[in-house]
């Protein structure tokens, strides 16, 4: 089954402490549709301008991405730029340019209207219900977000909570969410506000699932070198968002979610490894594949029984 | 068979944000002896003065921790107060009174010299490397360490890494020893100074294992309250050393480090729940393979298969 994916798509320039490089392909969508792409179909929704590369859209399209909900408007595509510190866990926004991004509403294609997976990758919840608006009931619905929308736009972000089964979000925004040191509780206090289930994202550290009473603690692949960490989170509800719409699966279980989270790790895991999509382009089912078995290896602890 | 144990016995002053408890049975072969003791016997070396309650030892002794290796000398008891921080994450040295441990030599009863396994809890490096003097060629040594080693005594610390089998200490003191910033080259730095097998400890997030060629994640189990962190990681380390030892088998593989991380960590998530060893007196057997249960529900990802 097909996965419906909203969010930005942009052009980035990100700075680490060893590279810079400019105009990448960026934006929460981009990585988000291409991540699920590797599992199954992706009908896309977004606005780039009259300016974003045509390489960039046959990329899309070479991955099995339906482009018929992308907008192309007069104007500059959505540009961002961040610098990240010598830790690669932190960074900086040093300009972001929203450009045909300001006034992007999503408007689904009448075909999309009863994709069976959705996932709303970041942007603002507000535009984030509005897609909800126009669908016919879909089978799952995953919302990423960011501590931004939390400081200014919680209201419209506790209104979408009511109406997503999963959550996806880091642990600081978790923190920041719930007011809860803890990030066990916040998880489950997470859940009190709507979703289902909740996935924390932590990084180095790996991931955090809750569901009604079963909990799952996903490893962070042991990458010695990280290059870019850009859309590392939107990879990984991507590739995890992507698993789930493959299943031929009546209902979605804790058992899937589980294996969903552990492809979204993959699937982030080798996106860092290169700037922007680089990894990615690359990449080969066999690849996820392959990293998949190597996750079972370093989180079983009775291997060989 | 058997395990010795060799480190502080202490009495501590622990305040946390909710609560202050003063005059706890402490240090670092306290948690650590009767973590192992679990498992299997303890032979305890260590050093009080003639204040030290009678009911700690008679605790000791109900644990099948053989005390012919503590040391009861005239003089005050090693004394250390600490304060932990609103996350209990980070902690504050209030008070340390080294009293009666100044002066501490470890004198390995002559019983004792063919102890199979080794737990060098954490004391100066000096102190551990003595001990290590005085055993015939034992099976497996295990290191404890910490911060103030590695500023103040690091070529005692190098020197006594050629001659363990493991070595065990936190993510922060990781990066520390090897100026590394990723925990992967850390932990893989480490092994390169003799140890074969190291573990990284992450508090809230678990703990990292790492071998030949080999590695592997250990989450940390989902507590919701921590009254107490005092002592977890030695908990740790002796749960995992103590299983280590209970095992009937003629070499150690990573197998067995695998399992034994994840009962290191079932004491320590058990330890974390009451003040000093509180929760340890209650604890049963049967607790123990229960949380280890919880522990395999919540990191296999092919849990029906």
């Amino acid at each position: 089954m097909s996965v419906l994916v909203v969010g930005s798509i942009g052009l980035d320039t990100v700075k680490t402490p060893v590279e810079e490089h400019a105009d990448l392909l960026g934006g929460s969508a981009s990585y988000a549709a291409v991540g699920a792409s590797f599992f199954t179909g992706v009908n896309l929704v977004g606005v780039v301008g009259d300016d974003f590369p045509k390489a960039h859209v046959d990329y899309f399209s070479s991955h099995r991405i339906d482009l018929s909900g992308l907008q192309i408007v007069p104007g500059k595509t959505f540009r961002w730029s961040g610098e990240y510190h010598w830790d690669l866990n932190t960074r900086t926004t040093r300009s972001i340019e929203l450009n045909v991004f300001e006034h992007f509403t999503p408007m689904l294609p009448k075909a999309y209207a009863d994709t069976p997976f959705v996932l709303l990758a970041n942007i603002a919840p507000k535009l984030q219900s509005h897609v909800l608006d126009q669908m016919e009931r879909p089978r799952f619905i995953i919302a990423d977000t960011m501590d931004l929308w939390i400081n200014i736009a919680k209201d419209d972000l506790l209104a979408l909570l009511k109406r997503v089964d999963m959550l996806i979000l880091n642990d600081g925004e978790a923190r920041e969410l719930t007011k809860e040191t803890s990030l066990i509780r916040a998880g489950n206090c997470i859940r009190e506000l709507g979703p289902k289930y909740v996935a924390i994202k932590k990084g180095e550290h790996g991931c955090l699932l809750f569901g009604p009473n079963v909990f799952f603690s996903c490893a962070a692949y042991p990458l010695e070198d990280i290059h870019d960490p850009t859309g590392a989170g939107d990879t990984f509800a991507g590739g995890l968002a992507g698993y789930l719409a493959s299943l031929d699966h009546s209902a979605i279980t804790f058992e899937h979610l589980r294996k969903a989270v552990v492809y979204g790790s993959v699937l982030a895991s080798y996106n860092v490894e290169a700037f922007s999509l680089e990894r990615l382009r690359k990449l080969s089912y066999q690849d996820i594949e392959e990293r998949y078995q190597m996750f079972k290896l370093m989180s079983h602890f009775e291997v060989l029984e």
